[in-house]
């Protein structure tokens, strides 16, 4: 049994579950894409069932993606096998549909009725409906995403080459980003950025960065940040398409697509002279970063790194979610996350976390300082997207220089 | 009360419900973005809580969402009022946290422990888990996802501009896509397209595809489709990005992104003399095409349109899915679908429907008569995008030529 799949049935084991059972409107869902081996599959609706000791079965609704559910490798249950026609004629109602499908499944599967974890995603009513339905035949029910995102933080090297691909996209665009920023010279009082005749806005560079991701297959179903100045100091700000970029302004362009996996990296830029508060302010988030990617390492908790970077920005004068929960000004957010299948998943850097908060070889991670001033109207974020490495070392899936000079990026 | 709620509160008597409570990861959840009157809002996990007679109020989780929340115009729960800092500091465990949420969402409503219908999306096993820590305090759930997807079949007016915008970038990119396979050169025995002294393949389309809606703000969540020939004959294929395009073959070009709704729209094309059974095939597509367009009406059956096709295709020679269940080559899927929060949602063109098979004023979906044969290696697909205006004319929301030449797109 593979390393995920003993994980998993210590996890059921816990939790007292005989079986896991995933519910995926599309086999990109992140719960389930993590057992399909990290190759690129398209499959609609589909379940997957792993009892305790494995193996896993996926099942698929539909005759025609055949080729692709066996592409997978794993154990398949076919519409036939589920009776998926039957079923779709004498139950139209979505929820026991589900609920007559997801039984034969777990049948399917050598299961008879009891406790199973969940996990996965859909439509709320129809899970609570199809659930409460096989509740009545005797399977109870179990949250189980929680034990799907643990099992996963462990990356494998297939999944690893999808998040390296995703992150080559990014290297890529950001270079394209910061090729344009250097070409455009700012002109009149207001020093605005023009490029081949024409004002170079957040528009124009979000149309670079499309064409360069799109063109390496990679989407964006987060959408992205490109926010100069004002709206890169709130860190929740996207940045509005029609705004002209300014010489002297920051501008933070944090890009997060996904392949088959996700990537996730942010720099900072500033065409022409920086004020001085943006070029202190870029050099503290730097020696930040230097200092946690030196410390990140197998055993160390998120948090500690957290609580390294308040330190370092606190003493420094700035504000910090510790010393000023709930501020704008300073350093406002979390020092990273995991990144895989979920733009977000494990590690946690959060203070409330156990196992799922420590750093392990083959975790993949950001570690992302960044210092707003909201009323100044600048932001400052540096994002690496690191892999610890089994000998503890740290890969670095986004190799980009930091300068805030877009000339300096060669 | 507007003609949404009133529809609302007369689902949810029929369900015998006292409420509408959806469950949402984001403010783009399909079922909560009907709520929000189609401006284009970014709140993280939210929640919507619609007693019978309404008003919506809108809980968010995130006091840094308080502007965001506003924007909406809806009656608001904020963090506070559901006491959300509380909850998390002692119910960490997500399933626990979301009932505590919605149980105090539910109670701010003004409501007590009664029948709710649920909608929207989520983790599976965090939902299951919190319907029934709330069904153990007197909550029943009743599925209502398909209720909140009746409820928007009917566009509103912000909405169809949401819509419009979308739409407007898929036509700017389509005619992007055929400015570059008109300008190409074939070369070569195998007469492969050369562009610029690089050969024109799927990934550079898909680059420039993505530049143009990247640059007008609009995301590709489902990717898009760019197939040629083998690949396009396999409506479930989404093209190979180093898939190098030939002069002589066919080009399915089908793009689905998303602004503040979706839009849809495909074209087919071939550089240079098309063989004759893809000419015969584009024509008898486009002659499709015409008919059901002038056939759709309010008070019109999706599945009397799909018949209507199939009729035609059959007569021509065509193997349909009514003639050939599940045949390959041919007319090989259904004619349209809605489109709106959701890339497939109501009208349904599906044989098994009532009221929402039934196209009505307000209603947008797509019109897509295709011919395909795998053996041979082409497909020809041509999806219209359009809205059934309130004077029971068709507004056509992707006006772009239907030629397969792209040197006639002019």
């Amino acid at each position: 049994m593979d390393h995920r799949l003993a994980a998993l049935s210590a996890g059921l084991d816990e939790l007292g579950c005989e079986a896991l059972l995933v519910f995926a409107r599309s086999s990109q869902d992140s719960d389930l894409a993590a057992f399909l081996g990290g190759a690129p599959v398209h499959l609609g609706e589909c379940l997957l069932v792993v009892p305790r000791g494995g193996p896993a079965r996926l099942a698929y609704l539909t005759p025609m993606e055949r080729g692709e559910a066996t592409a997978t490798g794993l154990a398949l249950l076919t519409p036939e096998d589920l009776d998926v026609s039957r079923w779709s004629s004498e139950f139209p109602e979505p929820s026991t549909f589900l609920a007559r499908v997801a039984g034969r499944a777990l049948d399917r599967s050598g299961l008879v009725p009891g406790r199973v974890a969940l996990a996965g995603h859909g439509q709320a009513g129809v899970i609570q409906g199809a659930c409460s339905i096989l509740a009545a035949v005797g399977w109870s029910w179990v949250p189980g995403n929680a034990l799907a995102l643990e099992i996963r933080k462990r990356k494998r090297e297939t999944e690893l080459e999808g998040i390296r691909e995703a992150a080559a996209g990014v290297a890529e665009a950001m270079r394209a980003v910061a090729r344009l920023l250097a070409a455009a010279e700012p002109e009149g009082e207001r020093r605005e950025l023009w490029l081949g005749g024409e004002r170079l806005t957040v528009a124009r560079l979000r149309g670079e960065v499309g064409r360069v991701l799109a063109g390496r297959g990679l989407e964006q179903p987060k959408g992205n940040i490109i926010a100069p100045a004002e709206e890169g100091a709130v860190p929740h700000s996207a940045g509005t398409p029609e705004r002209t970029l300014r010489a002297g302004e920051s501008l933070v362009v944090d890009l997060f697509p996904r392949g088959a996996l996700f990537a996730d990296c942010t720099r900072t830029f500033c065409v022409g002279e920086a004020p001085e508060a943006l070029r202190s302010a870029h050099a503290a988030v730097l020696a930040a970063l230097d200092d946690v990617r030196l410390r990140a390492a197998p055993g160390v908790r998120g948090w500690d790194l957290q609580e390294t970077v308040c330190d370092r920005f606190g003493a420094a004068g700035y504000p910090t979610p510790i010393s000023e929960p709930g501020a704008t000004r300073g350093y406002v957010h979390n020092l990273g996350h995991g990144v895989g299948f979920d733009l977000h998943e494990l590690p946690t850097f959060r203070k409330a976390s156990g196992a799922e908060g420590v750093l392990r070889a083959g975790d993949v991670f950001t570690l992302e300082p960044g210092l707003y001033d909201p009323a100044a109207g600048w932001g400052v974020r540096l994002e690496d997207l690191v892999h610890l490495g089994s000998e503890g070392g740290l890969e670095d899936l986004t190799s980009l220089p930091y300068d805030l000079d877009p000339r300096a990026w060669g």
